[in-house]
């Protein structure tokens, strides 16, 4: 029996143990960071709106002119296949598509390289420990480190250019913060490493449109809470407005829903979790065994 | 005999040809583009400027809080050991440190990392064509994609975020332009990718000293232009005084100066490459193998 267990990967047509699974070292994927994925979370043996994560990352595959060499069909079929060999019935499983190397050696012409699409998948992650997320996340916001802007990279083709992430993550870290959250170059909020950001003020909710990933669980959320009854903003979020919300909370596949009780030196709820953030958490791990948002995984054993 | 023909790769210590060394999929070099590299090139069986190079590498791993796990020492020598052993005499030899894997999974601290070290040479790279340079490089400047700011990602840590650059290469090559050169949000010229960008006007040389890597060979441009006499200027370059340059050329470790002859519509010397800008071409390739910038490399064979 091959070991899974700590993850399984599809190259090429073939599963093997997520150790296994490279790619080479003149990759634009690497070398370029050209290259762009998804991710979608399984949940108790089930995809959880896998069809909603396929249509996004057709869509950056498409802005990105990468062509995977595979259809959409042949994605969703190498995700299923990789899933249930690999056994997880809770998983992180990204889709992925590379630029690729070059088919003539040292051009620097995006239109001629080998782009490739593969997967993988690992045990379910949670960006923020669950013990962490129940007494309430700490987010740090530097004034001195900004989101990549728009007319520099899309957001809304899921990318890896984290260098403005990994920096502010650093300085969330040295002050013993959770995680990061990034504004834009004209003092709003956007996004940080793998969520979005949401403030709930009274009967409305509002989340920024600009500068970030259209996340899916972003798009959960806001569903949620319009069937909670919230009128739901999404529109530029000044720093301002967001430090005076009633509750805030993070939304991210790796994880759902997580309720933020202090952001630098300003306490939420006193320091702990809002009671309409954790209502939402509970519920988004509701909805993700949703019947209608379920596509159950034929595992092998 | 191994055939290194295409190129060699260093890993772990052990030499390899360049199509067997990879890198896993949840390293954060691919997966948060956390890296930073450099290029030397080897020209004539020396490197050039080796240990300029490495002063930079070593820099730019202490910005990004990369640990490589091996000395300065060490990696000169495998950098020494790689190229010898390949054979190249003409050769693009990168050093790369990526922040490598988490030592637990799932956690995205950046500080609990596996960071490490790998070199990899392939022959040498010219970005552009020789026989466009002999005609004078065209250069597209588009105004809907502006380079990474440096609050957002530090620009002088050598680093794999093209973004910007890939989209526009393909906004460059869909026009028939050779490259693509990228203003700030501000409107100054910075850089392109993989090269520095200057303008003559007069006695005078203008560079741009923000939004921009201080590359090496930008660095022996300005030392050759001083020795020629020309005032040597490092400031923000508005791309109005770009446009209105007698000449204007590009530079990189990857094929040295590039006399510029076309800038989206306006044409530089009548649309061939400018007579200053050709003789500091040929004083660089005289410079590349000057001895007191040399370190002959003792092949094998």
């Amino acid at each position: 029996m091959t070991d899974y267990s700590a993850g399984a990967a599809w190259m090429n047509g073939k599963i093997m143990p997520i150790g296994q699974a490279s790619i080479g070292v003149l990759d634009w994927g690497l070398t370029h960071s050209d290259v762009t994925y998804d991710v979608v979370p399984v949940w108790r043996g089930g995809f959880f709106r896998l069809d909603d994560y396929l249509d996004r990352f057709m869509t950056s595959m498409a802005e990105l002119r990468l062509e995977p060499g595979i259809d959409r069909a042949g994605i969703r079929a190498a995700l299923v296949q990789m899933v249930a060999a690999s056994g997880l019935r809770d998983a992180y499983v990204a889709m992925v598509c590379s630029r690729g190397a070059p088919i003539v050696p040292g051009t620097r012409d995006p239109r001629y390289c080998a782009n490739h699409f593969f997967a993988w998948c690992v045990p379910y992650v949670n960006i923020i420990p669950p013990e962490r997320v129940a007494e309430g996340v700490s987010v740090y916001i530097p004034d001195d480190i900004h989101r990549i802007p728009e007319d520099s990279v899309n957001p809304r083709a899921k990318n890896y250019h984290w260098g403005d992430f990994t920096q502010g993550l650093f300085a969330a870290k040295d002050r013993d913060f959770d995680t990061v959250l990034l504004t834009d170059h004209a003092g709003n909020v956007t996004e940080g490493p793998g969520f979005n950001a949401f403030i709930i003020k009274g009967n409305r909710v509002v989340t920024s449109d600009h500068g970030v990933l259209h996340g899916l669980t972003r798009r959960t959320a806001i569903e949620m809470c319009q069937v909670e009854g919230f009128t739901v903003e999404t529109r530029p979020l000044p720093l301002t407005e967001f430090l005076e919300a009633d509750e805030v909370f993070l939304t991210t596949s790796s994880g759902g829903v997580m309720p933020v009780a202090r952001v630098n030196d300003r306490l939420f709820g006193n320091g702990a979790p809002g009671p309409q953030g954790m209502a939402l958490r509970d519920t988004y791990f509701r909805w993700m065994e949703r019947e209608d948002f379920r596509d159950d995984i034929p595992y092998d054993s």
